[in-house]
């Protein structure tokens, strides 16, 4: 077999193990016997667990921009196109609900690579972040220039603060999640107007570059 | 030695380590060592490492309290009074910045006794979710009956949102911390009149209900 394809033949088993078994029952060497390779094998193509994660990071993200970006090109309404990929990126962690919490304590580590602030996973949260610079600039209303550079990263943190509620949602289906999302969304359209107000705008400008610290 | 001395003598100890070797470091068996007990009779008093961190949320906050207090006689402004429960809690966490990893990634499981959500965290913040609403019947602003009643719990959320910022802020002394508690205490000050506009206080009651699901 060759090289690329051992190694796509690892990834894909490890990546269906994460979404079937979740975090911590995926390990190297159930990756590598289920592959029908050697551990060492396993390792040389990916040479921690972590940046198998870091796969499915990439594989959750690029399936997130593929379902929000027909659904952009339906509409040049802030709000609706705001909520077209939040509801998108929710979707994409519908599989991993029985596992969210395994995952979370891998991942809220500030020093772990896994954390989606990392250097590590900056490829997947450039996605995203883009993914949210897209809604804003193809909407029909405007930010101010100073906000509207800074808000797609201030976003893509929203965003994870929402997959932090979903995972803590013990509602049917998530729904209170949905509805926390859709009230999020009036009040940022409400609030829209008053972003323009020198008293208001100066205070958002200065939250949005602290909040860009994490993970900047 | 009576019962209730060793139990002391063991939680003393316990609170001791947590502040100076962190979460992981400090076992039961380190703990009941350092207690000069056997191990079987440092799990009669306290059954699980758990029941001793819970002693040590109790301690984190009625020391809060004991910090935030005396400042709140001082004024009957409600942002002034905010600043003063939000400084107060941070002043608490500074001994364990060194461990703020170990302690946040035993604490995020939602299904942990240790996340400050669960039943058992529930006596630690009844104390905090008290503290914030002192200083909002305290302050000669007033808040609309229905968000007033649903503001404390909010808030306590608001100051858990803070202090994961805190843990992730490499910032000198945190200080970007403070700057983004300034900056979102000013804003909330710009936005309290907006309360009393339908349009706002319809969707900011819904979503300060969705926010109360957590720990409720």
């Amino acid at each position: 077999m060759k090289s690329a394809q051992t190694r796509e033949l690892i990834r894909g088993i490890a990546l269906r193990s994460f979404r079937e078994q979740g975090f911590e029952a995926t390990t190297m060497r159930t990756i590598a016997t289920q592959a029908g390779v050697s551990l060492g094998n396993a390792y040389y193509y990916f040479p921690t667990k972590n940046h198998l994660v870091q796969e499915l990071y990439l594989e959750v993200q690029q399936a997130h921009r593929a379902a929000a970006a027909p659904l952009l090109a339906t509409s040049d309404d802030l709000a609706t196109r705001l909520g077209i990929v939040f509801r998108a990126g929710l979707e994409q962690l519908a599989p991993f609900r029985d596992y969210a919490s395994g995952f979370l304590t891998a991942m809220v580590d500030p020093n772990s690579p896994l954390n989606p602030t990392s250097p590590e996973s900056e490829p997947a949260r450039s996605i995203t972040v883009g993914l949210f610079r897209d809604a804003l600039t193809g909407a029909r209303q405007t930010l101010p220039k100073d906000l509207g550079a800074r808000m797609p990263h201030a976003l893509w943190l929203a965003y994870l603060l929402l997959c932090l509620y979903w995972s803590y949602d013990r509602s049917p289906e998530q729904r209170n999640t949905t509805r926390l999302l859709e009230q999020g969304l009036r009040l940022f359209t409400a609030a829209l107007p008053l972003l323009r107000v020198p008293g208001v705008r100066a205070p958002v400008r200065k939250l949005l570059d602290l909040v860009a610290e994490v993970g900047a």
